[in-house]
């Protein structure tokens, strides 16, 4: 119990701390202060001896690596050099290599001199956003753009410092904690994002604050301080508004909330524990990762890297042809916004419609990951390597795990009835190599999987877990609430509701089949009737093959009863046969979001108007909800850009992928949700010549492991 | 080059013998004659030393056990001396336990003795089906019911015996063959239902069979002889009719076509191997099957059956409560029909729309699973013990296997940003059960998986992987095609069409969620608009909920933009919080049916003109497309049960789920295609008053077991 009792004390300092944690996480992990080789000792899990020396003198070898430490390093140096940052250093929000062209990129040899370095910098300095392009051989800013958008760039740490400072010295705040009879010593505040929605709040960057009580519980979001929220103006540094709505509303008791291992005995635990496992290789995993970003696995290669904003980016995946040679698939493939609207109008609800990506981060919300438990054993882990608010480096250790997956699943198979004792029983294992991601974007994490196959298919996967935001309510129990339809979500315990949201994440695919020239076509499914004497059959279906030759052409709504397959194809690539060489998406379960589309969050989610988008090629289109999101009215957003209606037949073309989850809770997400998956894939039709895995090899008895109990046990 | 050879003069007298291959396999296994230890020994996979010697003596411990070699042969004796068949015994089609009412099965304890034993037998006699009970306590037939309806049952070892001899007596047929240049010896027949397309073909027992040329390759399928199809009345033991429209279309070379690991070398194998892996458990699997049919694993418990229809039967599955006691969620679930309808009108194709469970059998055509290729190492492999035509027992060895899942996935996590060096980081690995089948129903191979979550989800997965039915084409090239609008599939290799089909997949899922008295309830997200002034958010997502009263109710055809959880929930039984005990269903990627509603196929197939259904248990009510299916006019479907609308509300009720795939063939699925997969789960909501797998233990690395090469690499 020493442990839990330790626990418990940091909790309590934690939870006072927590509205200023990012500031206190970025810091702590800062190169200056700390070596992150200390990160995870202080948790239960053995973490390894992560060694990020290396950081310190690492170089870029590939055109695509992110910034490293020295870059970050000599970035700072220009940019305080910079005359208009003479007498302050602005607030540094994002900064990250700026690619070179993709013509660069593509020109480019291992052994080739890279293109020249270049970083892109948004900073904020005296409540104006500043983008900024830094040359890293000139060492020069080269670029300074001062936005004139509604748009604001992500929360910076000194905006949380700025918010809690403010808040604890005002009286009225105050007043309000001591009325619910919150200790202070117990209070947890978080500042989110406010959306947009109107006139009312525009021309200040504001962020919305609400609080919980952490008393006697690690999952103080269950502990909700229901119907208070206070408006903070972060560059005034003044409290624009308190609402303070719900003092009738009682905070929700710390019953069964707590999930940490160390205090499981809390619980009964009447389930007969499954036996660990692990997925072993006595010659090893089969994959390399070569300069610390190119990953080699069977018949793949393909650049990885972490990135503040996207989380994790895949870019120049190729695949082997059969001549031996690698084939284009995707120029770069990453999550570029994700939506999470809360479906409840109330005055401390309604804004809740996240933009996570552009108002969070997925790579700022990245942790370190749990060896052995969100990764298997022989995982390579990626560092992430980022720059603080003051512009400093610092080491997310264990950001990104890569490992070999053999789930017992079936690659191809057949088997035949013998005649005379011969029989044929042809069977290969499936095995595929997974990257994986997790950010925990406040309550919620989000577990990113990009999995290859052999048989060249891409499963992209997004798990979700975590904790759900709730709503406190006055009732304990169903049969206390007269009209159940009036209730915005589930009671999934006493006095506290699982609101119903949803999840959107779009995905930003630069597809390059066989090059930049691609096309994309929409394979329908119609029913076609016989005519009177043609068969007995009456009808059957046929594919209808059509290019799509703008933007316009390329806008989808999946339709269950009119089907269709959606190509990326190379028009002047034929297979042997002459059919086009292409890859489709193949969508899994998804949602389409319903809100009215004059809806404020979803104007300026409007990626999810579709659950498929086509553009035509725009170095600065990546992000669907636009560049500075926070606050943003929407202009800048997939469906502004695509408004132009561009050509996309035989043009370097981009693919958008929107994956959707409907969530109305259930008691089973109390107090920790069971990970919820779905996924889509990226499959390869008439790219190859025949099945790319035909000579894939059986796995034989001698070809296994002898395994033995750790003496250690 | 010695194996190949041997398999080579094997393929050719196989090809020669295929027609009664189905035959020869059933005597080949029959106990009477070969002990079916020997089985695989002909196989490159070492299949370990099958003992089978228990099957003579086991006796059942279960209600619902499946018949045992004594009871079968005791089956046998009693039609023997049963009188109508004195003079001959009839061609025994199904031979299976008639399951004891529900009651009874639910009523019954580990100890008392068994309800007494049945026998469910469907025969054909002198062309009349007759459908038994024999009652094996008082050792007579209780029942006796000759069939006078239009539907036939599957076709028998004996009529495909037939329907070869015919073949091989006619001249015509003869000489159609020696048109087409091919070597008797390289010839290969195969005799596949007719479907039913009105008064033309009624009244008698007919198959269609085509054939292939099985020259130089084990997969003729890719060698159709195109144009020629002979009807024989199987009864009558002549041939209807001979349509031969194809002899200009020549056979497709077999260039690429041979997928046999010991003929790999006839392919460029420019992949680079992965290594082996395996899941490896250093305390063993966590599972255990007890009397060869109960599998208890974590949390589950569940009684698991083959059967020579269905496959595999998932009975009983119930699940620990917090309270320590099993509660039921599954009474009975299986694959009860299979529907795969292909996409030509033409004379050689237009009936191709098979009902596979009904006309083939899903555990009649599944064989021997390929340790360690088919299932991972340390799975338990269940035999299906059946009756061939003659009455007498088989054994189909390995014909499920069970095994425990860890693929690197994670059950739940939470991160938090620590401050003060603390950090919240817990997360836990998801492990799961699967029990798995695959049926080879001639070309094509259905991999069926259930798979069990500790945090009470089952998710029912089907993946397809074999061959294509293709159609030869004079084309060699899409150049050489001027209309390929009117092409009816793809040109997956020269002279070879992958005809464009569909596959539907319908389980018969017998919920009964704490108990038989279940009901149904949509929960419809709608989009409410706010009023004015209310909010500044102008709509937001509520859930409705209706619950269905009868069965028009719950035919359900899911919508995207109209979404709704699907929930089967006990109305008698509350959560702590007063909420419904349920479980959801929830759809994975799916397909629907678009053929007319009145084309033959679709009638008998109208299972799936929606993709759910409910109805009142009916324990006669079990084969979606109905008891006799072959020739069938669709006079036995769900949609003629469901006709009567039924009262589905707080009753025993089944729901039905349909899952799709619409198939346009590429090149990447010859001449053997990569399993391509899709799934759906059974979910609890508001089961569990709280997370079930809250406690899931954390793996450490002392928990992992230390592995070496074995010694005889």
């Amino acid at each position: 119990m020493c442990v839990f009792v330790r626990e418990r004390e940091m909790m309590k300092h934690y939870c006072i701390q927590f509205i200023i944690s990012i500031s206190v996480f970025t810091f702590a992990y800062s190169i200056s202060t700390h070596p992150n080789t200390n990160l995870g000792s202080s948790s239960i899990f053995n973490t390894g001896d992560h060694n990020s020396n290396h950081h310190f003198t690492h170089t870029p070898v590939h055109p695509l690596d992110p910034l490293t430490v020295p870059e970050i390093n000599n970035i700072r140096s220009i940019l305080a050099a910079y005359e208009p940052f003479a007498s302050s250093f602005p607030s540094v929000n994002t900064l990250s290599l700026d690619e070179p062209d993709k013509s660069q990129v593509l020109g480019w040899k291992t052994g080739d001199p890279l293109p020249s370095r270049r970083a892109s910098v948004i900073c904020v300095l005296d409540g104006q956003t500043r983008i900024l392009t830094v040359d890293l051989v000139l060492n020069v800013v080269t670029h300074d753009v001062v936005s004139i958008g509604a748009g604001y760039p992500m929360l910076t740490n000194e905006d949380q410092i700025i918010a809690s400072e403010v808040l604890f010295k005002d009286l009225e705040f105050n007043k309000s904690i001591l009325a619910r009879g919150v200790d202070f010593k117990d209070l947890v505040c978080g500042s989110s994002s406010p959306g947009w929605f109107g006139p009312d709040e525009e021309g200040k960057r504001i962020v919305k604050v609400q609080c919980f009580s952490g008393q006697n519980t690690p999952n103080y979001y269950m502990r909700p301080i229901e119907g208070l929220t206070v408006i903070v103006d972060v560059d005034k540094r003044e409290i624009v508004k308190i609402t303070d709505t719900g003092r009738d509303i009682p905070i929700p008791k710390e019953t069964n909330t707590d999930y940490l291992y160390t205090t499981k005995n809390h619980f009964p635990d009447i389930t007969p524990e499954t036996n660990p496992m692990s997925m072993e290789q006595r010659k090893g995993p089969s994959f390399t990762v070569e300069n610390g970003h190119t990953v080699k696995w069977a018949n793949w290669v393909f650049h990885l890297k972490p990135d503040i904003r996207a989380g994790m980016i895949i870019s120049q995946a190729m695949i082997l042809g059969e001549n031996g040679e690698y084939r284009s698939v995707m120029y770069k493939g990453f999550a570029s916004e994700i939506f999470v609207p809360y479906m409840d109008p109330d005055e401390a609800w309604y804004f809740k419609s996240y933009l996570d990506v552009g108002e969070y981060g997925l790579g700022a919300t990245a942790m370190s990951l749990v060896e052995l438990n969100d990764c298997p054993r022989y995982s390579y882990y990626m560092d992430g390597v980022f720059a603080s608010a003051d512009g400093r480096p610092y080491i997310q250790p264990n950001m990104i795990c890569i490992f070999e997956r053999y789930a017992g699943d079936i690659g191809w198979r057949h088997s035949e009835i013998p005649a005379m004792g011969f029989d044929i029983r042809e069977s290969r294992p499936k095995m595929t190599l997974v990257a994986r991601m997790v950010s925990s974007v406040r309550n919620y994490d989000y577990i990113f999987d990009w999995e290859f196959q052999t048989d060249g298919v891409i499963r992209i996967k997004v798990g979700l877990s975590g904790m759900l935001l709730v709503k406190a309510t006055p009732y304990e129990n169903l049969s206390n609430i007269s009209d159940t339809d009036e209730m915005t979500g589930t009671l999934v315990s006493e006095n506290v509701i699982g609101v119903v949201h949803d999840h959107y994440i779009s995905f930003r695919l630069d597809m390059d089949i066989d090059g930049t020239n691609n096309s994309f076509a929409e394979v329908n499914l119609v029913k076609e009737e016989t005519l009177p004497g043609q068969s007995p059959r009456k009808s059957y279906l046929k594919a209808r093959r059509k290019v799509a030759k703008t933007e316009d052409d390329a806008k989808i709504n999946l339709k269950l009863y009119d089907p269709s397959e959606f190509h990326v194809f190379n028009p002047s690539r034929k297979s042997r046969l002459g059919n086009p060489t292409g890859y489709k998406i193949v969508p899994g379960g998804t949602a389409a979001s319903l809100l009215d589309h004059d809806d404020p969050p979803q104007i300026r989610a409007a990626v999810t108007n579709n659950q498929i988008w086509v553009t035509q090629y725009n170095k600065s289109e990546e992000w669907a909800g636009g560049l500075l999101v926070s606050q943003s009215k929407g202009d800048d957003t997939i469906d502004v850009w695509s408004a132009r209606n561009r050509e996309i037949e035989n043009k370097d073309i981009v693919l958008w992928y929107t994956l959707g989850f409907h969530h109305i809770p259930c008691q089973e997400d109390f107090p920790v949700m069971p990970t919820a998956s779905s996924s889509f894939e990226l499959k390869p039709v008439n790219f190859f010549d025949r099945n790319p895995i035909l000579n894939a090899k059986p796995t034989f008895q001698k070809d296994l492991p002898v395994c033995f109990a750790t003496t250690s046990y």
